[in-house]
Formats: C-alpha cells, structure tokens, sequence
C-alpha cells in the first residue's frame, strides 16, 4: 500500500484530525454557573471595558487561525476550499503536537482578495494570529499585505515566510559545513512565485552576496519586462550583475540552488557548471529538480530536498509552530523580520556544531525542542524590535 | 464571593473554556506522511471529486460553528463581538460535554445583516452546522432565513428554537401534572421579541389551543399598527377572539403564562385572575417575572424560571446539543419543524409520568442521556421528514 492509499485510509479512520474539547468540566450547577450564565456575563463585561482582557479570558491568546481559499494546495493547484480542509487540518494538527498552539481552520469559499480580506478581518477578534496556507500568488502578496495593514494580531503567510527561514537556517548551516561565507556566496533561486520571491527577501535581510532569481522566461534582470508585477522589485534588489540568460546561464560559478519550481529542471551539467562545493535544495515536491543521487555524481557537496526519505528535508514543520508560539507568548502585533531572522538562526543553531555534517544540516522534524528554542528566540527578538504587547 | 466574582476568578484560570486538539500523533515520519505532506493530498482528490466526503474525511460531521455578532449577549445587550466571546466558547464547552459534539465560536465583528450573513456562507464549507447565538431581533430573522436559504446545512438560531422548545417540553409536563389538554389551553407570551415570537409559532404547531402575545404596547391583534414588522405575521396567527388590552386583560382566564420579557411584570392579581391550576413560565434573566413564591402565593400551580436556584429551570442546555448531535448524525440540510417537535417530545419523555410532579417537569440538565434521546428523536424526525442525506 503506498502512502497515498494509506494515508486516504487513515483518514477515513480518523473522521477529522482536530477535535474542540472543553477545558472545563459541567458537571453541575456551580460549574454551569461559572463557565455559563449567570456568571460568565462577568468576564464579557471585564473585557468590554477592557479589550485586552480577550486574551486573559478566552483561548484568543493560544489560538491561531489558518485560513486558505484552496487556490494553491500543495502541489495540486486550485481545488478549492472544500478540498483543501484535510491539509488544514493536518496544519492544526502540527501546530497543536508540536507547540501546543491551538490552530483551527478556516476554507473561505472565495477567490476575490477583497472579500477574503474583510472575511478574516471580521472574525479575526476570536484569534490571536492568522497563518494564511496554499494562497495563490500574487493574491497571496496582497491579501497578506492588506491584513498586516488592518490587524492588531500577527499575519503570516508560511509558504512564503516559513519555508524561506527553514531554507535560510539550512544553508547558514550547509555554508558552515561547505566553509563558504553567507555574505560571499552566490545563490541561484528557480522559481519566483510566493516561496521564491519570499527565500530571496529573507535571503537578502540575512546578507547573502547575489541572488540571482530564475524563472520560466530565464534570469529575472533589472530592466526587463515582466507579466508578474512583484519581479519588477525582485528585479531591482537581486541580480547584482545584471546576469541573463537561462537557469543553465545562472547556474554558472554559483556556490548554492534552491529549487521552488518543477520536477527535473536541473541537470548533471549544470551542477558541474557551479562552483566548487555546490549546495542544492531542490525543493520542487514530490519529484526534486534533481534526485539527490545524480546530484551527488555531479560533484554537489550537500543536497536537501523538501522530502523526508532523503537527509536535509527542508520542512517547515520545524519553524511555524514554534514562530507562532512566540510571536503569541509576547502578544505580537506582527511577526517583523527580526523575528524572522531570529527564527532562522535558532532553528540553525538546533544541531550543534559538532553534529553538523553534508547530510545533517537541520534539526529532526520531530525533536520537540526545536519549537520550544523558536519560540523563546522569537520572542525575544519582537520584544526587541518593539511589537510586544506583554514582556514575559 | 458571589457569582459574577466566582466566575471571573475561573475565567482567569481557565484561560480559555475550550480547545482544539489532534486527533493524531505525529511522532515519525509515517505518521507525518499521512497525516499531512504527501499523502495528505489523497483525501484532498477525493473531497475535490465527491464533496459529500468532506463528511467523512474532516471533521466536518461533529463540527458546530456557534456565531454571533454580539448584538444581544445574555441580558448585556449590544457588548460587540469581542466581549462575547466568553458566552461563544460556554456554548462550545456545553455542545462538547453535553453531546461530544465539537463547536468553535466564531464572533464576527460586524452589525450589517448581509455582510454577517455572507462571512457565514463563505466558511460554512468547513462544518456541518450553524448555531447562531444571541443576535438582535429583527436582524436575527433575517440572518436565519437567508442562511437557511444559501446552505445546505442546518442554520439553527438557538434563542428563538432552543428556548421554543425547552418550554414547550415544559408545557408538555405541566399541563399533564395539571390536567390540562394542550389543545384547549389559553396561553399568554409577554415579550415579542425574538424568542417570544418563536416560542408562539412553535406552540402553534405544537397545537396550543389559543395563544395571546402581549408586548410593551399590550396585547397584539390583528388590524392594530405595529413598528415591528414581524408582529403583524403574528397577529394573524394568535388571538383567535381578538382580545385587546393590557398583560392584565390578557392574563384573565388564561391557563398558561410564559415571560421572556423584563423582571417583575407580572403581579400576584394577575395569577389571581387566571384559570384553575395556572401554569407560571417567568424566564427573564436573572430576575424573573414574578418571583416562584409570590407566584405560588396567589395560586399559581406550576412555576418555571430560567434559574438553576429554583425548581423547574427552563433551560436551553437540555436541547441544543442534543438538537445538533441528531442533525449531524443524519448529514439534515435542516433543522425543521418535525425536528424541532420531536424535540420537544423526547425531552417531555425524560420524565417517566412517575417521577412528574409541580416541581419535576423537565429532565435534570445534567443527566447526559437527555441528549442522546433528543439526538436520537430528531434524527428519527429528519430521517422521515426528508432532510436526511445519510439514513444510519
């Protein structure tokens, strides 16, 4: 049986991953009373006078909403809200086994960014964060962007920003073992829809030398043409060199590939076209834009893919839990990018120095501490930057 | 300490009344695999071409959305959407240990009656049901009948149903321990808001004999000018002898009462004036109509209040959850008035004719097999009047 087929079963076993339980017995009139009417009129009058109180007196404080419109599921495209629950409920699960957050999905059935926009904003008082998943781009720019704009709680898009910190904190770590210099390195991106242009920026804040962002018409250079509005400001902040031509053009003399696009686009050649000790996260799931194996042959010194069967999975499994865990333990109004940063070098910092090696370039996926060190590093650094509604 | 202060104190300590949980550990990478990335896309495919799935592969079938906009919280009035929050997640932690049935409350932050009713239709897709919870009448109305309109899914407004019938299970008992036939009595309503004018179209169908609903401006009948809308659809419907006057007038050779109106309307010469063993329901909160021993006092011979502290509370825990649990066990599109009566009966039943007596005229609300026996009458109800999608 392979895993889809299990996986379809399981699920018919499970009827739904996530479940609402009650944290408080009722048992009996003392306890109705306390947890419903009368008593509960208290708490509702505590927290209309003060609007703060929502996260002493209700679940708001531990509680994320992870919100789709179903327009760019997984590999498979627009399926819809409706489809696409299974894979929000497998995000609550994550977030709840691996950082005891409370997550609860939200499909909206819609595809227009205003609507969706005012949506979330209306009910977005029952939540202390919003992690938008599997949006579309570029809707999922805008959407984001209007949100940040419009709430007080923290919004984040994970296919954007959580993939580029667990990719940012595998190659701090890759370029460690590789003896190459972040500030020096030269890095090739293929793909630059939402997780491609989001890798760069972050990439960019953390101090890589040049990027140079691919897509399917070719190297991204300033002053061309462009039917995706968000390349023309990729254009201008990568691409020192004014590079052009095809990936096999960009791969040339570069010191790192990461792969957000298709199965098989990279070739034998153009590994060995690279400097020396390349590193490759071929990232394209579930078929990688190179097998690790014939990369390997072609002299790539570390390979990651977005696949737990090979070493280095590249999975952001190990940042959102613990990112969000922190951002609300400090009642972040925005998860800014010095947290960002922050969540990045912890997540690094997770496999000590002495374990590090070509296939050991991030923490195990199921190492629990992994959120728990996230959290605190983040946590800290929006206190720092100033977005900490409480300071503990 | 007194209630309010018992409650708030609990409040902080609960720190959220509910919570939500995985249904599935993630602790290797075969658990991951199926639970979330890759296999997690089968079930995907497979609610993407029969949506009827969603039913089976989410927990979609257990899951209640219990929404408000926060317009008429308990006897609070308009506290907005944040402040109701902790009655939302009481309601929650009452559908979970009543029926184990899941419900998440959603409080959208809007008063405009199309923009509620459009949030609601745009994540409907992710539950089987809609519980809309303490919403301002008329806007109520409106918002129910155009959900029930747009889903496919049960839209139950529980102040108007759920009241509607916890009292009529009520009436049910009482007027057996007095001896009355339901279809020969005279019922008086004071109040005609949201849950009065329920309550009088429900008894309507239940058969009450002849039913006279009186407002802040006296009795409503036919011909008269109303500023509510709705009440000229329910002077058409009550006061068959077209009776004007005061509550006074209306209480004279009545049989029955129910106030879901303001504290101490009713007077101990009104109770004077009514027919042999007169049935007293004074449900206003926290302070009923007319206090049970001034009742008493002047011969009333059944009394019911909303309060746990006196004998026959009328109280909305006794239906809803078993309301839900029946519809979701059948897939109902509705929630109808078949459903809704065999409610009322199932909950009438729960006292044994042994056990019924002026104080023993609704079941304990504590006793968990009510719910079950509520579920299992209104999927019974569905099954025959046709809502049902699945017949098990």
């Amino acid at each position: 049986m392979n895993i889809m087929e299990s996986s379809l079963l399981k699920h018919k076993e499970w009827k739904g991953k996530i479940e609402v339980i009650s944290r408080t017995p009722i048992n009996s009139r003392e306890e109705l009373s306390n947890a419903y009417t009368p008593g509960v009129a208290q708490p509702c009058l505590e927290i209309e006078k003060n609007p703060d109180l929502s996260y002493e007196l209700t679940r708001r404080h531990n509680l994320v909403a992870v919100i789709t419109d179903g327009t760019a599921v997984l590999g498979l495209g627009d399926i819809g809200a409706l489809a696409s629950m299974p894979v929000m409920e497998g995000k609550c699960a994550l977030f709840k086994e691996f950082a005891d957050v409370d997550a609860f999905p939200i499909c909206i059935n819609s595809k227009d960014v205003d609507e969706i926009v005012r949506t979330v904003e209306l009910i977005s008082g029952s939540f202390g964060g919003i992690n938008l998943e599997d949006i579309s781009a570029p809707r999922c720019f805008e959407i984001e962007k209007k949100l940040k704009e419009r709430l007080d709680i923290p919004v984040f898009h994970d296919d954007q920003h959580g993939t580029a910190i667990v990719t940012s904190a595998g190659m701090l770590n890759a370029s460690k073992v590789a003896n190459k210099q972040f500030k020096d390195m030269t890095l090739v991106i293929n793909g630059a829809g939402a997780a491609g242009c989001a890798i760069a920026k972050h990439f960019i804040t953390m101090g890589m030398g040049n990027i140079i962002m691919v897509d399917i018409n070719g190297i991204i250079c300033d002053g061309d043409e462009f039917t995706n509005p968000s390349h023309y400001e990729m254009a201008k902040v990568t691409n020192k060199y004014h590079k052009k031509g095809s990936l096999a053009d960009a791969m040339v003399g570069a010191d790192a590939f990461i792969g957000v696009s298709k199965p098989n686009l990279v070739t034998q050649d153009m590994i060995k076209s690279m400097n020396d000790k390349p590193i490759i996260f071929a990232m394209a799931n579930p078929t990688p834009e190179i097998m690790p194996d014939l990369a390997k042959e072609s002299g790539a010194f570390i390979v990651g893919t977005g696949r737990s069967d090979f070493p280095n999975q590249v999975n952001n499994v190990i940042a959102f839990p613990g990112i969000f865990k922190g951002a609300l333990k400090i009642r972040a109004t925005d998860i800014n990018e010095e947290m960002k940063m922050a969540a990045s070098y912890a997540i690094a910092n997770c496999v000590p120095d002495s374990e590090l090696s070509v296939d050991n370039i991030l923490p195990n996926a199921f190492d629990r501490s992994v959120a728990k060190a996230v959290a605190e590093a983040v946590a800290e650094a929006g206190i720092k930057s100033g977005v900490a509604k409480i300071n503990n």
